[in-house]
């Protein structure tokens, strides 16, 4: 505890929506309201960026001929991802991956284009700028699940297909399509480890002291 | 409000989280306790990650003859960029950029080697894995921000020199210098906006419907 420390109920409220938090594919018919969704992208407006470049830019993709072609984009990415998976490839073809269709809303998230005027933070790192679009997306997804919302963020797509669908600038970058509405339930652990597509593997094999040793 | 959501109570507490988090680079001299940086870290295995891949290294440098390599590493690297910011130079030598010397903890936070056996979301989007570490990395901000703790990323160094250093793997990349510790006094605002720097910009110019409108 110290001064400018959260009262213990503030802390938990934070900590509930970081292990309640779920990469959501399942969604139900019940339609978001706008003003909830504005108050998922005003969290990523709050997050941090390398030299305060702010580097996100988000599509409301409301138009529903988009919707199915960009649900198009991703199937094709799923059945070359379950290719290349090899002996996974049944597994990984029953797994629910998207769910662009059936979410309330989409949204695009993408990098902007001449990024390469900001410098700071990203001489040696340039990556830096997907790093502050990513933290801007965790605020989203915190957002979202203290809103009772879920959230799923897609990147089983082609880039150059979405940026030409988005009639998107040649510099710019989607990294993420995210599926957001409301849901029945909240996965009760991720859904991959529910799927046993994988298991999850202790914080204390992840930290090391002074070297590497792993 | 729906069946799913938080209580108005729980809400505001994490909003006021984002709200508040600043990148920090003034830092007083009291230690951090070991038992507040376990929840930070904690806070980071919470985070969401591609095909549950987990992809968040941490490396916790306790040998203070490592801190001070590190500081001149990063020192280095912020002279090199003041030299690339041109006529920007004197403006960039004015601000605090690090706080790696007068902070109580620092970690490095890296991507793992053998990243490439993940296909799973990153076939075409490899730079998922940088994605999941960086929110990760927010949730540690937001998680330091209610514990009354103050984080700086620092992203000013030469990723091979560090992986010398800490005696990392080929395979692996450091992302992040966090500098963790307590703080006189919180940014009332991000500090490159106080110091001038950069200008945020608003949101609904960063939003746009179904196309791109730059």
């Amino acid at each position: 505890m110290n001064d400018h420390s959260f009262s213990k109920a503030e802390k938990e409220a934070l900590y509930k929506a970081m292990a309640q938090r779920r990469d959501m594919r399942h969604f139900n018919s019940e339609p978001l309201d706008a003003k909830t969704l504005d108050k998922i992208l005003y969290a990523a407006h709050l997050a941090p960026s390398v030299g305060l470049m702010q580097p996100w830019r988000f599509i409301r993709v409301k138009n529903s001929d988009l919707r199915k072609q960009l649900h198009a984009i991703v199937n094709e990415e799923r059945m070359k991802t379950a290719e290349a998976l090899g002996e996974r490839k049944d597994e990984f073809c029953r797994l629910k991956v998207e769910g662009v269709l059936s979410c309330s809303d989409v949204l695009i998230a993408a990098l902007p284009d001449k990024r390469e005027k900001h410098i700071f933070g990203r001489r040696t790192l340039p990556e830096m700028d997907l790093a502050s679009l990513s933290c801007a997306i965790q605020n989203m997804w915190l957002a979202a699940r203290a809103e009772g919302i879920g959230m799923g963020w897609v990147s089983l797509f082609e880039p150059e297909a979405l940026k030409k669908l988005f009639k998107m600038p040649k510099g710019s970058h989607p990294v993420a399509i995210l599926c957001i509405g409301h849901v029945d339930e909240f996965y009760e652990k991720p859904m991959l480890e529910i799927e046993e597509w994988a298991k999850t593997t202790p914080l204390d094999e992840k930290v090391f002291e002074d070297y590497w040793e792993e």
